[in-house]
């Protein structure tokens, strides 16, 4: 049977020949696939239940399966199983290996399944627990940043548009701005939750079965919500896969911005960090040089979900219904995408805890550009009832007058001031300071100090 | 002030000289951004109404500048307002003429608020819509796909894998797959509203407001469940547009898997549909030709989406916090991501109303193939009690020996069959046939006609 | 006969309905391909002339059919054309106005062609045209980096690896790596021209034409080099599609490096370029700010030749042999880039033109970050014949050193000097200072000035 | 030195503390470049005889260096070299094994030399050879077609435009399509070596070297063509990478046409080929399955190429010079999509040689669908002097009444012929069947008979 001598595959009677040599060796999905036993076996064995409930298989074959497969999985948790490449998948691996356990009983396990239905369920049960781990991740991170926005809600830096100086901002606030992207990307992945707990299981190769089998009784098994409603459907959708991608790639667009920053903030001109040497690589040819190579591996890394992603949407696009060939590449592509999610932002954990402020050159740098001068726009607003654009344009020619002088808006005399305004007053002083400029935004979601405190308290209760 | 005769810019008086004659030319976005009008005086009402209500203006000019703004909806609406390319958006266009309408005291309008968050706002305003209007338009497409399949229960046709015939099969049940991928757009749409429902304006242009803003006031007045919860992430996430172009993208994979597949049942070789002379053109040199350009505009079309989402992805890439000019050409993707999926939904719903099934040619094709040897194996499993390995096993030398004589499994004699397995007995002929075939795949979610017929009531009323 | 009234199409006999109101909007080309008139009217010319000189047709009614061509060149040159949307592409317009001109005669124009043969004749000639200027437009962006090289040969700033300062460099040298990626640019799009010189009129609808034409002689009158040489790839092929987009792009990547590094420069703690206020915009709420959107325009506008090419190549994925509808839209999406690297080259003309460097800030940003370490070490390799690796060493420790001391390198003393490499005379002062360092960089391709004053004029030259 | 015990890289005096346990495990790029250590041995040959030649380094030292570097080079060839995962990458190991071989001498080799100069240099000599293996692989390819072709000049099938049969044709000529758009990659890829032909080495990290090296020399000794004009591009520029990832891409794209195409043809209804059983696989269910896996293998991996040039694309993008961290991916996705289209091209050739065109269904389809339509039409143009477009309508006509009549055009009587087109004659039914048709394209480039042998002859020329 299955234990043939040969790794014949099981349809070798109808296929006389075997693969050519080079499609054996690059056509076989085991390499990648593997990584899915686990599920597999979870999938065989709930499948396996059903079949004796339904009375389509008796007790001892049942039995003696389950057995088989839980050594199966004993086996290769403990290294001793022998993959082998010549069988084409780790279904086929799997099953190969019940026979040598059991001998022909095994070949009742594939009654009422297909391989179709039986990845696709495999892909789903992983993929519920890797976005699982993720959200836990994404958790993690948060967690990290807040710890770190706590300890700089009076760190002043300048906010910056157009990467230039516009207003100052605690560094707390901008450190938060993180958290929200994280969040949504929480909630991303929390929403693919509900496509993936519909059960594929149970529609065969593409139309169903004609055995008796009770799919709610595996879905309730496997921990699905609800079987999927049509078994054509089932075996070519892979929008969950396009799904966890997209996902991932936004997350990863977030990583990205926020590397690209650190790298800005890094440079001799800026300086706004310090990497911990941990973080920093040297040259093989200058030796004064500290790189922020990890910074750098997490912007350029996001092209690895760029490219995951075209390459999914290209196997989809124009495919007709129902399973192709093509579709099996979506296991490399979420495995990679989850992997290179976890590795960077684990290291970008790594970099939180390990990047120190400048504050000092952080706070001189908020002094520059004329920061506080949407503050002067608004205080004329207030308290000389001016239009909005009249103030803006009062402030537009103090600035440069300001900038002729190579003068900072709060060093300019009243009286020069006033050859501009004549009706400001001394109390603008008050408000042309970074502090005050900050503490003043305290509309909802501003930057002032006590919102930022609030923020934070509120963020990390959520994050719980 | 604002009215200057020589459409300077608001920034005139800071920055001297006029843009480049090209830059001015290509830098302005009013030819996207007109789109947004309505969201824009819709967003500037409730602004200003909430100024007043803050006490930050007066009744007055409230007033005064409501009436100016649903002046300027009315001249937009009317095609009277005219257009000034000089001032580079939607935003300063209707301020510019709010200047004229009301002199001076429209320069209250931008008190407490930045483009940065105004656009935003407009943005998702209008994404909302569009939303919910694709939403519809998946909703009605469902319906038609639905008629169809009601049409055509019992229409047998064979079921492919890997575009070979594997199982013969209903095609309403092959109708019902198309169902179920649009169900899922729609719930991906629906999950998006989610984050459109976060209200960005108030935040300023990255750091808040000095002003006592009240931004929940703003949020009811503009439908929003809350406002965002951080100014620097507010002027800087593009989330929910990456999101929208996914959906589309997503929705438009599925449309042309569809067209792929009609284009290929179209051919002559299939010829398992004929297409009304509404939806086939002609070629110049070729008399005899009709084409169907409808099903490959469809197919090709896939690539605007791709193309649209590529281009959002790479813009939002490293770039850091917060605004910056690159992403505004957010909108023109947007809204031709939503114009493209608008007509492609349009145009498959006319493909589904004028397409015309062979059944003849349908049931004689499923007929080749030997599409119901599953079914053989099956009734081995269920009558002689063979492992399904060892029933698949003689199913493919019945199978093979039925190739060599030219026959159709069903046409094979009862001692030819027992040649190979000798426990066959007469009533194998009763599961050889399509139709029993397609009706003992009573599993949930498989083929038999029965099943179909729930599915499709199911689907009419989950739809409404 | 083409003149009907009611503007059916050609097919009108073999299709009896109006295509769907729908398809008939969005299935037309015209609003894109009547761009290629000039180009359709050019090679319509070429292919009478030769019917006429292959006896296929007679002296009379080729000078008519080019008379009327001449004169319809002429109303849509000057505006006079109808265009007729019901009619699909701008062949059909302009088939359509010759019946109108010159009667049935009209109706030889088409012998021994196709659409398909026609159009991709029309595009290659457009694409020869306009590979041609773009050529030209990089020549002219390179002798304006060349102008700008000219005038800071001696301006030292700091050359960056990883953002942060490596080693001083002549501003100059640095222009002079932009010279170098157009110069690769034109090669790129030179090469391109070689495929373009394939012609394709004579191929027919895909498998050449039964009437005894010579392609030679078109090929001569539209200044191809060749034919092509297989019908069925010539109207199925869109390489030549893919080369143009791919090279644009890369193109375009060049500018988005040119543009990012100008934003950052121009970032206040940068500060090493100031932009004319032609290049700069103003914030609707913050009055001093200048923000430099055309850099950011270009870094963003990328995106738009990435979304193209991927448009293009999502097409193209899988795409049976030989023509099919999805391919028309080739032509948009050449359309689209070719403006947009027009716009994106001329703009950044501009911005060259408009750019001032802060020299001061450059010359002082290049003395921070120990940037001519590397040349201590290399005078320890030098004059204390010490191995590289050692006097690597060596150099680190006396940046330590340094660092802890808060010292340049310069600003150490011979004696602390000493204390860590005690073979350390007083001329490694002479290396330490960042001119000389620039000077001694002599190998070919090097920063030393004099290299860099060679570079420019060989660049000048081969520009020509 | 370099040989310490605790594996510390070589800034471990600047950079105090080792990376993190993760980015030391992420970081390092050894796992993918030391596929480079043949080409990084030979640079550094070429370089260290430099430093000899321009007396920067002593004969002693330079054979000393030379001799280590040679057994590096056999100690990796033999597998008996330890990879060290702790040093970052293939250069930093072999340099690392070369001081434990030779002792600190070793420390000469990196003079005048810096990583960023070595690797690129490294990468251009690996891509030069690989692209003239896949030129290699590229003209077999083409050289089995044409075996193929050769077999099936008369051939006879249905050439298809919108999947539609549109005229009969050669089976041969339909193949030598494939033959063009191979000839196009193997230009594109003699295209690329113009750029892989200059030699990076020698402009160290960004700016040169002060060491008075011979840049001409290393270029000779390497065989490159000339050196690098300018050191800050040199490190920065990857063009010659995107280069070769778009050729892969584009080459990719036609194997998938080739694929798709192939794919339709195995189908059930076209039934045009059949593939050896080398060549397919069964199904898990389906006991009668053959499926064509390895066209869909090739179809699909075309994805891996479209991600592929997608990632190095937005690593690009927007960075600034010089060197980043970024680039370093550039390697793995090369080998990448050099390893896949080796398989590929190699599997396309298993399949080539393994189809088997079923002739007979061929010939049946090519006579449907009134694929003679044109000749009929070219007839009447000829023999009736006849405009074309009135020769198209009459033949319209005629096929209209034909397809009432369910009537092939050959099978229409003279006098029913008559009925619409009076002028008609007897010889009429000359130019009705396929083979006259085929052989009536006599046009160059078209498919009568004697054309394509013409095609082949000089194909097979030229592909020598």
């Amino acid at each position: 049977m299955r234990k043939n001598k040969n790794n014949k595959p099981i349809w070798g009677t109808r296929i006389k020949k075997n693969a050519s040599t080079l499609f054996k060796k690059v056509g076989g999905s085991l390499l990648i696939d593997k990584l899915l036993f686990k599920e597999d076996i979870e999938g065989s064995i709930a499948h396996v239940e059903m079949l004796y409930k339904q009375k389509i298989i008796n007790f001892r074959i049942k039995n003696k399966i389950i057995w088989g497969l839980k050594r199966v999985n004993n086996e290769i948790i403990k290294k001793k199983f022998k993959f082998n490449y010549d069988l084409e998948d780790i279904h086929m691996n799997i099953e190969s290996r019940l026979f040598e356990l059991i001998g022909e009983d095994a070949g009742y396990i594939h009654t009422a399944r297909s391989r179709n239905d039986q990845v696709i369920t495999d892909l789903k049960l992983w993929l519920k627990k890797a976005t699982k781990k993720i959200i836990i991740l994404l958790d993690s991170t948060n967690s990290n940043v807040l710890k770190l926005a706590e300890k700089n809600v009076m760190t002043i830096m300048p906010g910056f548009t157009h990467l230039k100086n516009a207003q100052p901002i605690s560094l707390a606030h901008y450190l938060l701005a993180y958290v929200e992207m994280f969040k949504r990307d929480k909630k991303k992945f929390k929403n693919n939750l509900e496509f993936l707990d519909e059960n594929p299981l149970g529609v065969g190769a593409l139309t169903g079965t004609s055995f008796k089998i009770d799919r709610n009784y595996t879905t309730k098994k496997l921990k699905f919500k609800k079987p999927t409603n049509n078994s054509v459907d089932t075996v070519s959708d892979r929008d969950f896969v396009l799904d966890f991608l997209h996902s991932s790639l936004v997350c990863s667009l977030h990583i990205s911005r926020i590397a690209e920053e650190l790298i800005i903030w890094n440079s001799d001109a800026f300086n706004l960090i310090t990497l911990n040497d941990k973080l920093v690589t040297g040259s093989s040819i200058m030796p004064q040089k500290k790189n922020p190579d990890p910074l750098e591996y997490l912007r350029g890394k996001t092209g690895t979900f760029i490219g995951n992603i075209n390459s999914m949407i290209s196997i989809i696009k124009g495919l007709p219904l129902s399973y192709f060939k093509d579709l099996q590449d979506d296991k490399e592509l979420v495995f990679k995408s989850n992997d290179q999610l976890k590795i960077s932002l684990s290291l970008l954990n790594d970099v939180i805890k390990n990047v120190v402020f400048n504050k000092k050159k952080m706070l001189s740098l908020a002094g520059i550009g004329f920061t506080t001068a949407t503050d002067l726009t608004d205080y004329m607003v207030r308290e000389l009832q001016y239009p909005f654009r009249k103030a803006y344009l009062q402030t537009a020619k103090i600035i440069n007058f300001a900038e002729k002088k190579n003068k900072k808006l709060h060093e300019l005399e009243l009286k020069e001031l006033k050859m501009i305004e004549p009706k400001l007053k001394a109390d603008v002083y008050k408000i042309l300071d970074l502090y005050s400029s900050i503490n003043s935004k305290k509309s909802y979601g501003g930057t002032s100090f006590e919102n930022v405190k609030k923020m934070i308290k509120k963020a990390k209760i959520k994050n719980d």
